[in-house]
Order: structure tokens, then C-alpha cells, then sequence
């Protein structure tokens, strides 16, 4: 089960236990200062939750309650609380040593149905016409990982013109910089995350967030050599702000909606 | 804390334990076959969480694991996980004597910035000059505790003209029918469930689902006679479907952010 992206591994001695291996590369923040990426734990969770329950997931959650250092091991234990005839209702915890540091909640399984979709892409160059970027936030950690093509809004730790973007919607290409690396559900619950871009680009000022929570919610997979991501800014209030995102293959198929609630830290 | 729309009251007996009567004008369904509606089901915890914490709800989510059929007593359990200075992170189930029937998460608190919003409502009519709808399903159960009046697309238990909406988008103008109710976060939360109309515009099939959760994020709340939901229904795959839905107060307020996955129904 171990995937490309995520060192995951079954532990032997317990079922429904898994182990992550904090790396680096999972990580955000300042040197010195980096913890888990939430998308990553959400990743994780998700992996973790379709391999002990043997189903994909439909949709899943991540509550943050805390921050996880680079370096040690983490270890996820799932419960499989309903398992019916083709749905399976999961919770999963993320600890390392005593902390908890995630909660997850998901739904997993297949029923018959014909395939349909009502949003459609924003109609930007498509990613072959988008000149590539640099990387956001530091090249060592998750962002690192990622290769960026901006195709509508603006893609800067400070936009330049310093203005609040009247849509406060950034879209955005993305595709892992590993070419080995398949966009699954996994990869796409990392990439749900990257919502502060789209943050700095709809007020304007070099602003950021903490992520409370990552929601994601499936559609079909389709292979695809880049993803578009839609980035809307919902709104700002009482110290917080919402985000949703849709991430759409280069086909035009929507594989997945997302949402989450940050905490406001403004730096400018 | 009795909200005038649930029941709720604290347990005398027990700290954070609250008592939700299971009255049949909180359920849906056929007569017989009445279930707690999801929607009441993530209020009640709201409420409970909220009245636990001492603090206003960020955004939540209502995990549903079974169904509650009317008449008892459920009794919410609320875990306060962390108590930070201005944000509280909760959990709480809702329990119908030895049965778990769903699980909640939320963040609550608030903290000082500016407020802001990016979505504006659509471009309908205002309620006053929408016609009055009939009742979605059994006026006994919770439809028939609110008024609905359509502004965009159509709004029926089977669409007269059977074709798919293009934009899978349905505008609705929605209040309680008793005038003492106000539109706060609990009754928001109720609301945020009516997403199944939005799935038989969307298909123009007599469809229907089953929730596997709601969420729910909050911006501010301001006083308004009738709120604006507008429902989107995004996909269907794998005898899924997945809506979103922005509440709109009547002066453009964007008042929450929900969204919801369901398990597809189709009658016709």
C-alpha cells in the first residue's frame, strides 16, 4: 500500500495501524519551524482509511488539533465504525508519541450510477500556455514538491499591485515535480490544501492562514498530467476566513471539491 | 440556552450532556418511517457545542452513522479537546439510548480583523417578488417549518419539463413559518440540509439522497426576513453526489457556506 508520495506502511504488530514517517518534505514553515502540512495529514488519513477498509473514499475530513514536528514517526489507528453493504464510515487518528495531532472522518465505497458534473473549469489558457512559477514558500518542504502554473489571479507571497482581486478567485495548475508521481485521491487531498495563495490573492496583502480543517469530497479519477485548481476565498470574518477549491483533470473533469476554515495571520 | 426552534436543554445530571427531544417536526420521511432530519441533527450540535464552550461556531460537521426515528430523547455528549484563548475545538455525539447516530466536529471562537466576502448572491429576483412554493414533502415534518419561494430554477418533488439544469444551480428564498424564529447559526444549519431539491433541478429526475454529513463554515450574521440558498449541485459518480451551498442574508450578506455528501436516490 505504500504510496509514492506518502512513506505509509501497515504496522505489523497492530491491524488497522499505520505508520508516517515525518519527512521533510511534508512539511511547511519556516526552517527550525516546520510541522506536518495539513493536506498531508488529510492524505494520510484518506490512504490509511481506503487501505484498512479495502474501499475508495467518497469524502473525508481532517480536524487539526495540533502541530507535528518533521523527524519522528506517526502512527494513524483507523476504526471501521459502519461497514455496510457498499459504504464504510471511518475515523482515523493521527498521534505522535502521546499527542493527538488529527482527527479524520470519512465515507468509502462504490455504488451503480451514471457519471455527470455541473461546474465546468474557468476558461483560462490551458496549462501547456502558462509560464511556469516559483515555488511557493520554501523549495525544501511541500511546496517543493509541487511545480505551479498561474492561470488567472495572482501567485505571490505579496501580490505586486497590492490590491483585493474583486473575485477573489485564483486559478491554478498544478502537477507533482516527480514525474513517477500518479494525481490520485491521495495526492489531490495534499493539493486541496494550497489555499493561502489564493488568500494573498484576494485581499492583497501578504497574508496566510492555519488551517482548522481539510474537507475534500471525490469524483472520477482520470488520469491527467496536471490538475487545474480553482481557488475561491469565500470570506473573512472574526479572525478567520473559508476557502473552496475545485480541482479539475486537463479533460475538464471535476475529481474533486474542497473546503476549509483558517485562522487570519496577516504579515504585512 | 432552549433554542425556540429545537428543544435543547442541558442535562441537570451530567456537565456538557444535553437533551434533544426527537419531535416529529424535526424529521423527515414518509409517515412511519420519520428519521431525524441531518440538518437537525448538525443544529443540535452546534447549539450543544456552543452552549459547552461559550463561544460562537467557526464551522462544524455532522457525521451520520444511523438514523434516529422520532419520539425519545437523544442525548449529546460534548468533549471539549482543546481550549485555547480564543478558539475552543470541540466533538460531540448524539446518541439514541445505546445507538451512536452521529458524530460532530467543530472549531468555535473568534478573534479581531476586517470583515470581507468575495461571492456575491445571484442575480434573481428579491423574495418579495418571488411566488410562494409549496411545501418540499410532508408539511408535518421539518419542510413544513419553513416557507420556500424559488428564484432560480425549478422547485418540485419531480421537474415538470424532465431535463437536466445546464447549471446544476438552484436559487432559493427560504424563512421559518413561525415569526418568532431568527435566522442565527443553528438555524442555518438546518437550512444547509435542503440540498435535494438542488439534485432533482440539477437531473430533472425524482431523485432524492441520504446524507453521509453536512458542513458548515460562518461568516457574519445580520438580522434578514428571508435568507438566499444557493445550491449547487457538483458531480455525481459511484451512486454519489456532492452539493454546496452559499446562505445569503437579504441585504448580501454571505451568512455560511455549506456542503454535504449524499447517497443517490433516483425514484423514476
Amino acid at each position: 500500500m505504500t504510496h509514492p508520495f506518502l512513506s505509509l506502511s501497515p504496522d505489523p504488530a497492530h491491524a488497522l495501524r499505520y505508520i508516517l514517517p515525518l519527512d521533510e518534505r511534508l512539511c511547511v514553515g519556516p526552517p527550525g519551524k516546520r510541522f506536518l502540512f495539513g493536506g498531508a495529514g488529510l492524505a494520510s488519513s484518506v490512504a490509511a482509511m481506503e487501505a484498512a477498509s479495502g474501499r475508495p473514499a467518497i469524502w473525508a475530513t481532517a480536524h487539526y488539533l495540533s502541530y507535528a514536528r518533521p523527524g519522528g514517526d506517526a502512527q494513524i489507528d483507523v476504526r471501521l465504525c459502519i461497514e455496510g453493504k457498499s459504504i464504510t464510515q471511518a475515523r482515523s487518528t493521527l498521534m505522535l508519541g502521546d499527542e493527538e495531532i488529527l482527527s479524520a472522518t470519512a465515507a468509502l465505497g462504490a455504488r451503480d450510477s451514471w457519471d455527470d458534473q455541473w461546474p465546468a473549469p474557468l476558461d483560462v489558457p490551458h496549462w501547456k500556455d502558462c509560464a511556469e512559477n516559483p515555488h511557493w514558500g520554501a523549495e525544501t518542504g511541500i511546496s517543493g514538491a509541487f511545480r505551479f502554473r498561474v492561470a488567472h489571479g495572482q501567485f505571490a507571497d505579496a501580490p505586486a499591485d497590492k490590491v483585493r482581486a474583486a473575485d477573489g478567485r485564483l486559478a491554478l495548475w498544478m502537477r507533482p515535480v516527480d514525474d513517477e508521481i500518479a494525481i490520485d485521491r491521495v495526492l489531490l487531498a495534499v493539493i486541496a490544501d494550497f489555499v493561502t495563495p489564493g488568500l494573498r490573492n484576494a485581499t492583497g496583502r501578504r497574508a496566510g492562514g492555519n488551517s482548522l480543517d481539510n474537507t475534500i469530497r471525490y469524483g472520477r479519477i482520470v488520469p491527467t498530467d496536471w490538475v487545474l485548481c480553482d481557488i475561491q476565498i469565500e470570506l473573512i470574518h472574526a479572525g478567520m476566513f473559508h476557502g473552496t477549491m475545485r480541482i479539475f483533470a486537463d479533460d475538464g473533469t471535476l475529481m474533486a471539491i474542497a473546503s476549509q476554515s483558517m485562522i487570519l495571520r496577516v504579515r504585512d
